[in-house]
């Protein structure tokens, strides 16, 4: 997705390792959704947990994503190090492209983000919040410049 | 953009002030673009730099998000805080509506870029660079639970 294919590497054992655990680590990303009202593409923030391999987002009935997912699941999710000194861009990151599909508040969803998020106690409960599960169907991960791969979702999930 | 009308917080002057700061002092941002291929919301990483008040990324012809910019300029930047301990969502982050325009490589824009990003020096003259200008049409701030803000783009231009 980030780089055309006549520059992308080869994906080893290590590589899929690499995108999982920063999937796994990840916190916080920035969720691309389609504007149901203009068909404008939206950035927004997102707090994340894993729950049974693939991200899980907490969402407001308030904010832009959440009618957005509604009326389009088709979404990506940018995650990755945070950008220190120097170039940001040599700072690796991954694109995951993903469908978004509600999910019920069940006891193992909701105890799956509060160990990754404990602060949305304060609103976990609120009937205007919703899960979703980002189910992911490929990824592009950029480790730095030249070091650029194609992944599939299989790979990746659970 | 981020919050339903109806929670929405009166924008002051300190308010735009706010956002003025978060649009000159960031160095790299998630832009979403839709994806020519298949329509889907893509989310990357984009340097960034600041000229005549405007968003200005440095980007590659192999990157997927110029390819999508340059079959509809419609985007949206996001950039703000980074988030430390705690709830993701607790830190202020600005998701800026844009249209994105193709501007050619004069001294001045190559050296503000090179000001915010003087390790680009290594790519910024390569044949395959593109600068383009992102030029913001409105904005969604949020400060916060509860600091929820709509701004106009004149604003924040210039």
């Amino acid at each position: 997705m980030t780089e055309a294919r006549g520059v992308l590497r080869d994906v080893t054992p290590e590589i899929v390792a690499e995108v999982r655990a920063m999937i796994a680590a990840a916190r916080y990303g920035a969720l691309a959704t389609r504007s149901p009202v203009d068909g404008w593409p939206v950035a927004t923030r997102v707090g994340l947990a894993v729950h049974e391999g693939s991200p899980l987002i907490l969402i407001s009935a308030l904010a832009a994503h959440t009618a957005a997912l509604r009326a389009d699941p088709r979404c990506s999710l940018l995650i990755g190090e945070v950008p220190d000194k120097g170039d940001p861009l040599a700072f690796a990151r991954v694109t995951l492209k993903c469908r978004a599909v509600e999910v019920a508040c069940g006891d193992a969803v909701r105890a799956a983000y509060l160990q990754a998020q404990p602060k949305a106690e304060l609103y976990v409960d609120l009937p205007d919040f919703t899960f979703m599960r980002l189910v992911v169907e490929s990824a592009s991960y950029n480790a730095g410049f030249g070091r650029a791969y194609a992944l599939g979702g299989e790979a990746l999930r659970g």
